[in-house]
């Protein structure tokens, strides 16, 4: 069976995994790739998505604009954002940790489009859940699409990497993950929308990890090997320095969102009416809705546990077999 | 199958349902009930335990005194616990909303004794995992138990009312729940302690709800009917005033720990090395401890889902029955 997928990104170190594991899968139809903000502004982000696709041989998939600024902010902010001090530490300024990857003459460049939103909202419309919108950063790109066209929210089949239910958060109040925090108003609206969502969070997340073994292996795989094992150096120097947890390894949250997508058997989901705090020192608080845990829990699925073996050797299988794709493009 | 219990509850309205289900039930042996602090003090919780077993007709079951205090607390707070506010206002002064149950001169009176820590201790040291602990208040006397007999934790098969995991908490912060607010380094204390819990949380107990039609047909059953009737009314009363998600009914919370502990099939659990945050503006929340994330969750099942129809209908027919055996004494 091949999957269609859109992976909508703020790339973003494991972003990149995340785009690595799907250039290493045999069984995936990528329909394109939308930018937005978080781990980097939405602009780096998809100009990251641009070069990863380019350098897959992956020039006739186009890497689109999404919303620049989180779906809270007033006109007077603007649509300039500033990437979270926090976020920068953990995936550089660049996306990459200062790791590049230098494309030559010679391949084949594909587009940058705007309206990413735009671009979901049509392949949704097209494909209904035969393609499955994977979000890795926070929901703003979606949540425009469900406010444009709230009918699609019956054919919307998403699966994201965001949240904390049984663990603390990543974020400042330990409570709250840095995805929902960056727009806990659009996740909010996405989890009451009646989308059929599955949620990928810390509770699995950080039950699957990248040890720097992981990373030396990289190491063997050439040009796209070693830039990918330069920018995870980065990553798991970040991790870390902020945790005694990760001294055991980092975690491998974007890809975790592509590998359950892909299948579904490697996580085990807790049905839940899901809200997001938006208010008080938890915002950004994923939790229960009390007003519907009366209800029947249909639409929202949060994974509460992993096979986390299986999916870190096909992890590792998938991003190798990512950067040998590169590989041959690049020395093509 | 007969079941040994042992009953640790800060008596309270929920708790005397809870004893209410213990008296309804024929498979139950109660070895002896201690009191703690929590909805009431712990000498009323007492006074409250020794009149609701003589007037079941089991003055040859002690009611024990218990740790009066939180585990916390330093010598120069003394040990006159002053009763939270919001306790105070769902249980009243008395813990049974101003309601009371006059027992005739003719009852039988059985033994207030001191120190249950050391009681429960004994029945454990004998009984291992044939005898269960319920506990429905904080976990201070459990965690005096284990202090000072580290070495019975291996034996320990605890059932608590406590915590809040997928749902928010029903304290001031909308994170932690009251009985692990009131004593968070005990309740911390025994998660970790290796002992065998079980958690019957917010997440479970806000889904068996007593309705108002459940209080009125209460008032069918006599002198205890129409008493328990006044009390729960307090009780109803107090949460539609909380919360609007209590329009629908109030959560039995103490007797969902009775009924998980007498027939654990009615709950679902989630394997867990929980703990409890001890700082911040989440003291008391309970979460999975992200050292142990990784490691096996032997010891800690935190029940994620319940039969609520099956409950609240053998919580129904158990209350009815205690009624009616407390009325069989009362008469005779």
């Amino acid at each position: 069976m091949t999957h269609r997928i859109i992976l909508d990104c703020d790339t973003g170190i494991d972003d990149t995994l995340a785009l690595l594991y799907l250039f290493g899968s045999d069984d995936v139809e990528l329909l394109g790739v939308v930018g937005t903000f978080g781990n980097v502004t939405e602009e780096q982000a998809t100009r990251n998505n641009r070069v990863l696709l380019d350098a897959a041989g992956l020039a006739r998939v186009s890497a689109y604009r999404g919303v620049p600024v989180p779906s809270f902010w007033t006109a007077e902010q603007g649509l300039d954002y500033e990437v979270d001090e926090g976020c920068e530490r953990f995936h550089g300024k660049n996306g990459w940790g200062g790791a590049e990857l230098e494309l030559p003459e010679s391949v084949n460049r594909g587009e940058i489009l705007p309206d990413g939103v735009e671009f979901e909202a049509q392949m949704v419309r097209e494909y209904g859940t035969d393609v499955t919108v994977i979000a890795t950063g926070p929901l703003t790109n979606i949540d425009a699409l469900l406010t444009r066209y709230p009918e699609l929210a019956s054919k919307l089949k998403l699966v994201i990497m965001g949240g904390a239910l049984t663990q603390p958060g990543n974020c400042y109040n330990l409570i709250s993950e840095t995805n929902m925090v960056n727009d806990p108003e659009a996740a909010n609206r996405v989890f009451h929308s009646g989308a059929d969502v599955t949620v990928v969070g810390i509770d699995v997340t950080h039950r699957t990890l990248m040890t720097r073994a992981h990373v030396e292996s990289l190491k063997e795989e050439g040009t796209a090997g070693c830039f990918l094992a330069q920018a995870l150096s980065y990553y798991v120097n970040a991790n870390e320095q902020a945790d005694s947890i990760f001294l055991k390894g980092s975690p491998l949250h974007d890809p975790l969102a592509v590998g359950a997508a892909l299948d579904p058997s490697l996580i085990q989901c807790f049905p839940i009416n899901l809200m997001v705090d938006l208010t008080g020192p938890q915002r950004g608080r994923t939790v229960g809705d009390p007003a519907l845990l009366n209800e029947p829990a249909e639409h929202v699925r949060m994974a509460l546990t992993v096979d986390a073996p299986r999916f870190v050797s096909e992890w590792e299988k998938r991003v190798h077999a990512g950067c040998r794709r590169i590989n041959a493009i690049l020395e093509k």
